[in-house]
């Protein structure tokens, strides 16, 4: 089993990069497999849609989930999401790391969740939160933000941190049964000084490092693969 | 000034399809001008990247807020990205409508936000709420949901609806200045009865023409073109 960190960042000097490399290095040293998804210099493409699938379970209506179910029983993902769904099967942990846009995860790494945990795959009806698949395995987030800690507190112009990444936070990490902590945040990460950088660095390589340490104590179940099952729902 | 419809669906037969549709005919039945940007229909691409621009304010290290600042100074955006930006100017309101994915817009909606709504054409440092750019517009938002009404409620298993939608809401849709009531919901769309779906129609109906109206009545001052303004901070 590796850690995986999914890394959303168009620019490596950014310090959204240097979050990605420190992780890197640490989980490296403290002696984990890593794998990262490097979703900008991969050039992932987060458009749903059929060239998702090999397979075709409707070819007169496209219904994304009930094609995403019948492509889970039968290998029917293409490529990259099949490249992508290995990387996330053989994790025991998985970490988000990426700047917040728009009060939220960028385009490429929202693109990623839609089509790599893909109905069938990654949960299924009944199956999510404290049912959820990915149960016994860890996940954090490390988020970057331009805007002060204070624009995300009480009274801010944003709303409190956990407002803005409840989304994020609750409805796809949690809602995957991944084990979780409080969300990592660099507040104002190009506004503050290079010492608050560094420690920045320092607390993440922290929280790493605890991710992945809790993980690898436990054991993860592997994903159920079930054959046959099929989305009950119709197209929203 | 016309009313902008932002569709984001891959299947035409959708409920979401349906929510676009019935928009674009009572508004146009109101005698509104409307114009629809169809991101599946017309393959909007939601990466950023410097394919955004047709100018470069800095070859060496790509900081995105920093390059749509001077894009926006020297009309250097890509012809697709121009394009959505004449949309939204020439509108004096927004409407989104989209399926709740993973307790969010879909990434091709996410990557619109994104790309289109460009440092210095939708925003500037300080000129954000109740001093952004759109004020005197109205935005309105239409998501389908797969979940029941009970599921985005109090003790529910996703949170409460507003919880889920407020980065939505909060960190995009009101960040912009736009003059917006509670979003319209089709809760559990593709599982409730056809009536129960007709009623959501007719409820969206009554909603698409009070934004529209609203608006109408207002005269949206036109956005600011300001030359020579360039983003104060770093990359995250």
């Amino acid at each position: 089993m590796s850690v995986l960190i999914v890394y959303a960042h168009p620019e490596p000097s950014s310090f959204t990069g240097a979050l990605k490399d420190t992780a890197v290095r640490v989980l490296t040293q403290a002696g984990h497999d890593v794998e990262v998804s490097d979703l900008y210099g991969e050039q992932f493409n987060p458009v749903a849609g059929r060239h998702d699938f090999t397979t075709v379970a409707n070819p007169q209506r496209f219904h994304y989930q009930a094609e995403q179910a019948h492509a889970s029983a039968s290998h029917g993902f293409s490529a990259e999401l099949a490249r992508e769904q290995r990387r996330v099967e053989h994790s025991s942990a998985v970490i988000l790391v990426f700047p917040l846009w728009w009060g939220g995860v960028p385009a490429i790494l929202k693109g990623w969740f839609e089509r790599v945990l893909a109905y069938g795959f990654a949960y299924e009806d009944g199956m999510r939160y404290e049912t959820g698949f990915f149960r016994g395995r860890g996940g954090l987030m490390g988020a970057v933000t331009g805007g002060t800690r204070e624009r995300f507190s009480e009274g801010g112009a944003y709303g409190t941190i956990a407002q803005v990444l409840w989304p994020t936070q609750h409805c796809m990490i949690e809602y995957l049964g991944l084990d979780t902590p409080e969300p990592f945040v660099a507040y104002a990460a190009p506004r503050v000084s290079p010492r608050q950088r560094e420690e920045y660095l320092r607390q993440w390589a922290d929280r790493v490092l605890h991710c992945a340490g809790t993980a690898a104590r436990q054991l993860p179940e592997p994903l159920r693969a079930k054959a046959g099952t099929s989305a009950t729902t119709w197209s929203s």
